[in-house]
């Protein structure tokens, strides 16, 4: 999870929400939101219970052995988990958050860690996604405001060159 | 902050974000968030420090004797407070939001309720606002997507009154 | 890990501290104490990291099928974790609390239940257990000045069958 | 309540608990841990409500302008509080901590102090106090085995000066 491949990046930690931070829930569904906790009845899909499809890792990503899986039950990766205390034992001060949805995962883990006081939060906005264009839109400009830095993947990746 | 007029609403709280439920900050700034922290140095304008017109009431709005007022340092009224503890002490299960701005503190204390599973969060997408209808809206709609209810004032207190 | 056989105990949880309830370290220390993050280091014990021995089930305790078990990285089960609002979801509001150690597992948790207002708060002062029963007792005492139900498996029995 | 004079202390908050941090209380009692929320009902005592002279400041104590006064209504001075949060924002990572009652407040904000892995705690066990010598030194004991450090006011005053 925290990229420590020379000085620059030593305090910045990358985030693969719902991917790499992966929402697994009991598959009673005893964890789950009140508000969608019915689909986790008899018969119901389940949609990210532990086992199931929903849960797993997306193709082509793979947790390589020095990374550290967090499991949370909520939209944001800080909601009930060690997470803020995970990153503050290794001196991460900064982040860079991908994955999905913007509106839900991305921006609450987001609006989390701006009250966190974390130094520097960054959303590549390309790597992240939403239902429709117009929702995307309207929370990274929601980001924006609050301090929030939002390139694209390839200004990102330029800005690690300089 | 507890309606407690009659059965129906004995499980309800009312919150006014940025009104009742009080941003007030330390004069020295040293509780504020780190992206806007630089507003609260020597002859800046410290927006809603303590003792200052930006963290009083909103005229108009007065505090009765029994309502519990709460001091909060970031967007949501449950980050870092003891809201969640109070409410639930008083038996509290269902909650009407109001206030500003919806994509920060009324966006924030929403999706904490739904994460700490207050049954029913109702926004009043009237008694809130934006710096810009398209924001006030495209929150409003994010909202909608998880299960919050969103009335305008007038068809909240028709459901009021049934 | 809820108790639902007959009405007078579905509002009751049963927590298996440090047994049911799991500490599980990153085998790199990166979530550990600071305080005893030495004891990862290369060569080290590595107490409870996850895969190890320490971290695993005390021989006679299976998790059933139906168990939630849960990770915890600090003493008190309900820090940084989802406990209290899995057991929220489900309706406790009675814990009865095991497992080893008295001062530090057993009575974090349980101060932690106080301060979030379970009802009722047992612990079975036979089915916990301390360095030294000097320090066992201490510690009871100072749970029961709290208003935490101190019986002996044998009592806690007995007030079962009642 | 960070003391700030000359280089070595800049990283160290002093705690007075329960004195300089404050336990204040509704004067409803609907903020009242449930265990002793009998107290505040009529015409009962109210130990610490706001206004009364329990949740006033010891004699002799006085906040000075810079102080940072910090409310909080459960034995913990971090739950439900933003105290980490300040203490985060103003670079503090070691804790002095003195004030009343050792079982209770003390013990409850060291262990929470130990959790968030603040790299010193200090508790100066003359300048703490319980009901009775037995409790205060059982605390004591368990505080120093998990890496508290637990000076008399004395030896830590010499501490300072070296």
């Amino acid at each position: 999870m925290a990229s420590e491949n020379g000085c620059k990046w030593n305090k910045t930690a990358l985030l693969v929400i719902d991917m790499q931070v992966v929402r697994e829930h009991d598959p009673l569904g005893r964890d789950v939101e009140l508000f969608r906790r019915h689909l986790y009845g008899d018969g119901k899909p389940k949609p990210t219970s532990k086992g199931s499809v929903g849960a797993e890792l997306v193709d082509g990503l793979v947790i390589q052995e020095d990374d550290y899986k967090l499991v949370k039950t909520r939209f944001s990766a800080f909601f009930n988990t060690n997470l803020h205390s995970y990153l503050q034992g290794i001196g991460i001060t900064n982040l860079v958050i991908i994955g999905v949805q913007t509106p839900n995962c991305i921006r609450q883990t987001v609006f989390d860690a701006v009250a966190l006081d974390y130094e520097r939060v960054t959303v590549i906005i390309d790597a992240t996604a939403a239902a429709t264009p117009d929702i995307h839109i309207a929370n990274i400009i929601d980001m924006k405001n609050v301090g929030v830095v939002t390139p694209t993947l390839e200004e990102w990746c330029q800005s690690m060159e300089q």
